[in-house]
């Protein structure tokens, strides 16, 4: 009896294997390293090899795969991936042959999105936005009861809503966009600035003197015992966020968002000023009516 | 036969009926002034008597209204209007007993981009946004063939999304929103401001010499006559317009933008900024995907 599943994470810096059960339950789980810019030949070849060892890999009903990147999830494509440093690579293809069918490919946000849709509400709620914090931002949408993909499939781009008109120059040639204030690097070298005109002993103490270990991991360290300037990082990241999201809830009016990926580990650190400013910017109703997670 | 719909526009000034066939040509139409704060029940007992003295009344397959607010539209209930000065008025009720049925009854905006859809777009489009430019700004979503109301029915305010973090204060209560930067009043105001340092002819030949007179169309006619300071006031709006888009494009990857309302009708040159500044800060490929009508 099929009725397990395959979901596979294919990240630049790591590809992550697991089956779970249908309740999302995971069984069983295994990883490689994967090396940046990688050949798609080799980590098809590696997924499937480590696919083949997998004890429960009899009981697949199906396969959703993630991609840090712009997929084309209709043919299966992915269309360009700057952490791969792919473009065009016909991955449903070179898949298909070993993998258990049917075979999903999708953006990973998308693949969080949709997630958090299943696990976190049951599948019952009608609208809901998943934001991944981490290196980047990226973010996903499901519209009544469905991924929501778009004119051409790249929806979703939360990272790339302007936060400050004329800002800060973002890789994605715009200028002022929530990731450049906001990823994982970007929150680092805010609080290394800090460090040059004010000494904080806790960081000093967690980072072994070594301002290079700085990481958003010690800033929530940090932050949780009692060092300013790491709060205060949070506190203006939970407000820049909280922002761009009062917009969204304005606009959008979403039941529910999901803040997912390494970054939002900071916990209240980072959902109190969010909170507290969609409350102070957006519709009380919509503010009302929007459960964040 | 019963093949036409009554459509009514029930705004804070006036309240205009027309009644289109199922192409959405009008066959007739007509309107009577509202004056603010308008009595529910007297407004009712308007639309009921002007209905009845129109021609094609017995041909009507069923109602649409558009009203200038929060509309429950599952119950049909105005939550509130500050146009009209309502709170909690139960229309569907009391018209339902004097119009064709049945009566959907919608925020005027959501009525604009389901008409514009409808029209625009035959049905086909898979997803739309549209923007209505006037005294405020608007606006409603279109996803897969379906009105989207979000998780209580204020979905689409696009108005009320921040431009400016901090920005100047906005009458719902939040800074910074675009329509603080764009409603027709603020352009106004805006032109007035550069005309206390500079002297514009055409201007003053357009307003007769009184600067109370500058209206929005008469900043689209100036423009095209050649007047900068009205040239700018367009370029500047467009601008700000486009930086709000271009967020929008690489949020929803719209498949169209529809530009309704009076503000609109500025044309190319508020087109003009609007395009470029998208182009320039969204996803290339969002922005190739997207028309702007």
């Amino acid at each position: 009896m099929r009725s397990n599943y395959l979901g596979i994470d294919l990240g630049g810096t790591e590809v992550k294997l697991a089956i779970v059960d249908k309740k999302g339950k995971i069984l069983e789980q295994d990883s490689f390293p994967n090396s940046c810019p990688s050949d798609p030949k080799k980590v098809v070849k590696n997924i499937i090899t480590l696919f083949k060892k997998m004890k429960n890999r009899k009981s697949i009903k199906s396969t959703g795969i993630g991609v840090a990147g712009d997929v084309d999830q209709e043919k299966g494509v992915v269309r360009f991936s700057p952490n791969l440093k792919w473009k065009n690579i016909k991955l449903l293809k070179l898949l298909k042959p070993s993998l258990p069918n049917p075979i999903i490919i999708d953006n990973d946000a998308n693949a969080a999105a949709w997630g958090a849709y299943w696990l976190e509400t049951k599948g019952r709620a009608r609208n809901l936005l998943c934001i991944t914090l981490g290196t980047g931002i990226g973010g996903g949408i499901v519209f009544n009861g469905k991924l929501y993909h778009g004119a051409s499939g790249t929806a979703g781009e939360i990272g790339h809503v302007t936060l400050v008109p004329h800002g800060l120059r973002c890789n994605c040639g715009n200028k002022g966009c929530i990731e450049r204030y906001l990823g994982a690097n970007y929150l680092v070298a805010q609080a290394k600035e800090k460090l040059k005109k004010n000494r904080s002993k806790i960081i000093e103490n967690l980072t072994n003197g070594n301002i290079e270990n700085i990481s958003p991991k010690i800033l929530a360290k940090a932050a949780n015992r009692g060092d300013k300037i790491s709060k205060n990082v949070w506190k203006v990241a939970g407000e820049r966020l909280g922002t761009v999201l009062a917009s969204i809830v304005n606009l959008l009016n979403p039941e529910i968002i999901v803040l997912a990926g390494g970054v939002s580990k900071a916990g209240s650190l980072l959902l109190k000023p969010i909170k507290e400013t969609i409350k102070k910017n957006a519709f009380a109703t919509s503010y009302r009516n929007c459960r964040i997670l």
